[in-house]
């Protein structure tokens, strides 16, 4: 995976079925694109956007808050713990080269603020898309197109 | 200080006039009110914080980002080293039993949302203070006033 | 990777032509076994490890101190960035069910004090071999049967 | 506390009399040299030096492996949470100037590897004392005694 391009899919860990179906949607058209998708490994969203990557393909790597490996959905390939509970947050921006948020609460602002604070472009589809600083998206195919257009910029 | 309340000041850590005076005020009333002060440890709104709170005589903690006990800000009495970088954010909140925000940007942001996710209750002054969730102040004076407030709510 | 065995091999990351020559015959062998290697990412036994395990197709994740991804050396399949310094020894061996250290210094002695600490079964060639609580290992081929019976031994 | 020296007094944290009794001497006379105590902020070793060490009126700081602040014991001054678990264990050196070792199992054999590994000295007294790059002493005034000795030598 090394030469890749890694994006972070980043919001809520509870069940919603609104934004799961976006993340899942998401996930597929990142794989199709041929990024990898960095989650933080749990259920609700990073569930969904992993299961769309792994339906075409991709490859997801999900960095865990605690230290077993099995707390990682069914959908992450390479499940990295780390115990560091939220501070986990950052890791997963960390490694990503752009991070998408879809929805999400405070665990989800945190790692937009953090993601913003080292440099990464964020764009956010629906709940914190008004932050100025933040590309907002309307749908999954938005973001897609936003980060393509990202990287193409960086060259 | 093991029995004394924590309230952690978070803010920029760049030179901003307003926000340190702010900083300051705030330091000394929550030193003024018996309260320990815990912050970032470094420059801006944290050093004024600081200062504020050590000419009232109150204690106050820095949690550094780096190694090195020498970057904390000479008003802090008790140098933390963490190595930790952003994710030191973190540490700044879960040390506190209520976070002040004055002004900030991206970081201050992050500690916020850490701050609501672990269930702290959050007053800001300024930029972040519309946020929903978050308890707005207009003042150092209203800030301190609401954080009397809430603990004597605990009991 | 999901359902596999990760195995941490840690070492010197300063060039040191014996053990890496050790290391990387002890990567091919656990590649050969179909174990994941996980290790720190940086050069020395690391990389001669890691070489040996992508030379026989197996797979490889390295856990790096810093965040730069481009730090990982060229036969690590999945670079993990960390930003946690010298605590990212910890993660090295949280994230492996069996820890192999092949000779090392300081760093490689935090390593498999961390390891058994949370419980994890060590094999030491070279130095680190005769303390207490450690399983001793002559080269590769003893380390890899002494960890393929501790997997069996386990069901 | 800022211009003061930090000493890590590191050890078991399960109750151990004879090394609790060490310990607790160690505390008094590192309290009495003026030095800061820095441990992990639990029972057994860690607890016996603070008490040792506030018995004198010295400065105790315990950095805790949880984010409760009340699993410090009740001789820590100033209790800070790191919610790192067994990384926490390199702050509690990172936070030193020196270390001591005073008898102690895998925690404490890790603790003193990072130690020395970011350069700092490490005096051992018992079990990790026969460690090749370790000051051995026979009890806390030699300790004592060779840590004043480390200082001098700095100027």
């Amino acid at each position: 995976m090394n030469q890749e391009r890694y994006i972070a899919v980043i919001g809520d860990g509870s069940h919603a079925p609104h934004a799961e179906q976006t993340a899942k949607k998401l996930g597929q058209m990142l794989a199709d694109a041929g990024f990898t998708l960095v989650s933080g490994g749990l259920k609700g969203v990073m569930s969904a956007a992993s299961e769309g990557a792994r339906e075409r393909g991709g490859h997801t790597v999900g960095l865990l808050p605690g230290l077993d490996r099995e707390d990682a959905n069914e959908f992450i390939e390479v499940p990295v713990v780390t115990g560091l509970g939220h501070m986990r947050n950052f890791l997963v921006v960390a490694n990503a080269d752009l991070v998408i948020a879809v929805e999400g609460g405070w665990g989800t602002l945190s790692e937009l603020a953090l993601a913003k604070k080292i440099g990464k472009t964020v764009i956010a589809i629906g709940r914190w898309s008004s932050i100025d600083g933040v590309l907002p998206a309307d749908d999954p195919a938005m973001a897609v197109d936003l980060a393509k257009k990202c990287f193409a910029e960086e060259y």
